[in-house]
């Protein structure tokens, strides 16, 4: 029985799923935590229900991965290694090199390695987990699938700053965007769910989560999209700024005598968002409750938030001449119904309709907009793994 | 004869209108250039088509106002200076303290000082002005108008950053604006020329010049602005990169070498925009011929700036739920036909259409939609010496 893994590493974990290559359904998934770290452990989901849990030294993502695929002969979840037919890696920055997933060799792993610079924290991690999977699944085809490739498309009006060009030119500095694997997986399942093809639609993918970013997706393809050089711009999130005047930060780091930009990009990054405008918490579900009790930074960190979010909404239906459907995806845009229906009220002026039922039904993939609707919009949970899955069997069939 | 005189003070400048109280015309108009430089004069206009012009060294702000004073006396313009009635001073950042033009005395100068950290350049060269002023005048009612009053309507979600509370508690880092004396003068004009109430009203005005912002105008108010904590945020300009991902700025002060942030400021405000995209001029005339000779870079920085535009277009359309008129104005927005054009077409699914005619026509006020379009699309010269006098011209009638 032919399988396919599919890998999400970070620096000290290791994310899984195992698909089964004949009926494409999930036979394992779980997570390595706390690698290199005390207190490390494996967690793992298979069968119907059945739970596994191992706590465990692990040093490093060799060894991560030594346990990992033991572990799946112990409990029987695979007979022999070799039937694991490919790996597929989820890759942070792929640059402007890769606009498309890859079958990883050596060019590419050189490649990964210098696009580092773009991702310094994600790129490296993400090799740790391909070159252990080469170690002990070196008959598997490694692809890469890479988190930015889906924006390769944006024109280049879209793109690039207005600094000066040589910034580009020489250094690489414009738009890269992010979660380029949930925006496609998303606009692919919402042309299923409104019955047309995606090919012919003007789209918004709304991916809201701790990480959070907006795509235009016009007849298939991104756009334009709001995180820019890096994942910190573009909307609020948990703990990022998102979009801010860059005086600002000339003008703090002398009011907070911080002697290097790392650190008030530092401050930007992790101590902004939900958490620094509400001062509770960076989960939107703390900033949500203490607002009900009459928080009022909590209250002001949601009303950003909403702000952030019709700013780009507004701005992708003008840059296409109109949308056909919005979707609503990542954890707060699959279990916020106070969001979305925030953001269609606003749109009522372009003849959105509430459904009030399916807005209410968190975590289900659902049109949540009145039959009536001018615009349809959709809640519709991500699954990147898959998306990865299928870059992975495409080029399995490929290749046969 | 009554008159009130209107300053805009720079740091080698002085801009100057001389308004005849009655009927409300200007009788004489011109700068003091090269203040504290070699070279500096004065030129000044007056009369129906008169010019007058002197090479004269002028060592400070208060030379320069003695020299003025002494010529409108020499020209006949000004009989007695006590004529002079009132002074109105354009004073660039006015903070959060003022929302309103005020009469000035010690307190307001020393205010005016202390928001000085808001515009380093501007406000003590705003503040000689005044100060010269003061000693050759001391009868005249001083006013100061600031241009980021009219924005200080903002809800709080439109003009905060989602960077920790306490930056805006303590040090006051939120969304500021400028170009108000222009874009409440625009949005005046823009309800007389549609004929509606301008608080029943919902208008988006794009100052473009070399420095450009885009603003919100809800029932009269300023609703949401795209210059920033400082103006260099926003809108690609003449020399301003506008909005960026402050990452960049990290990354590339590595790059290049920089030893600190505000050199980093200096390249984003002095080498970006038209200038640093195009490689040929921070003028976007000498742009626009260069892209018609085939420049691509020149080609590029023009699409950028409509992109640029477009986008806030979009963003404040859906923020405010709609649009009844769009105003262009300042030096591109009142003498480029391409820019408003391009707008227009862009707007074509909301219904807006073009009056051919009248958008060939530069400088005029007309209206420049077709009859038929669903929002009212205008080219309204601005004034902003007009609208510093009718603020004093108000604050004179009070106190009479």
């Amino acid at each position: 029985m032919e399988k396919i893994m599919i890998i999400n590493s970070g620096s000290s974990s290791l994310k899984f799923k195992l698909f089964d290559n004949e009926d494409r359904q999930v036979l394992a998934s779980g997570i390595l935590e706390r690698i290199g770290l005390s207190g490390s452990r494996l967690k793992l989901k298979y069968g119907l229900d059945k739970k596994y849990e191992l706590t465990q030294d692990i040093t490093n993502h060799l060894q991560a991965i030594e346990l990992l695929l033991k572990v799946l002969k112990e409990l029987d979840i695979v007979t022999d290694l070799s039937e694991i037919k490919g790996v597929g890696h989820r890759v942070v920055a792929g640059g402007e090199y890769f606009s498309r997933p890859v079958v990883i060799d050596n060019d590419v792993i050189k490649k990964i390695k210098e696009l580092a610079e773009l991702a310094p924290l994600h790129n490296p991690a993400n090799l740790n987990g391909i070159k252990a999977f080469r170690k002990y699944l070196p008959q598997a085809t490694a692809v890469a699938v890479f988190d930015t490739a889906f924006h390769q498309t944006l024109p280049e009006e879209n793109y690039l700053y207005s600094t000066p060009y040589e910034w580009y030119e020489d250094f690489g500095v414009r738009r890269y965007g992010a979660h380029g694997i949930s925006h496609e997986y998303v606009a692919h399942e919402a042309a299923k769910l409104m019955g047309r093809p995606l090919t012919e639609l003007k789209l918004i993918t709304c991916h809201l989560g701790a990480g959070a970013s907006i795509t235009a997706v016009k007849n298939g393809r991104s756009f334009d999209t709001s995180m820019g050089f890096t994942p910190l711009s573009g909307l609020q999130m948990a703990t990022r700024a998102g979009d801010v005047d860059i005086s600002l930060a000339n003008y703090m780091m002398k009011k907070l005598e911080l002697s290097s930009m790392s650190e008030m990009v530092y401050l930007l990054n992790e101590k902004s968002g939900f958490l620094g405008v509400s001062g509770v918490s960076a989960d939107m579900r703390d900033v949500e409750e203490a607002a009900e009790t009459g928080n009022k930074r909590a209250q002001l960190a949601i009303k950003l938030f909403y702000h952030n979010i019709l700013r780009y909404v507004g701005q992708y239906i003008t840059e296409m001449g109109g949308v056909d459907g919005i979707v609503f995806t990542g954890g707060i845009g699959e279990n916020s119904p106070e969001t979305s229906e925030e953001i269609m009220k606003k749109l009522a002026y372009l003849g959105v309709t509430l459904n009030e039922t399916e807005n209410k039904k968190r975590g289900q993939k659902t049109i949540i907009s009145g039959p009536d609707s001018a615009i349809t919009v959709m809640r519709i949970p991500t699954d990147e793994e898959y998306m990865i899955a299928q870059n992975v069997w495409e080029i399995l069939d490929e290749k046969a």
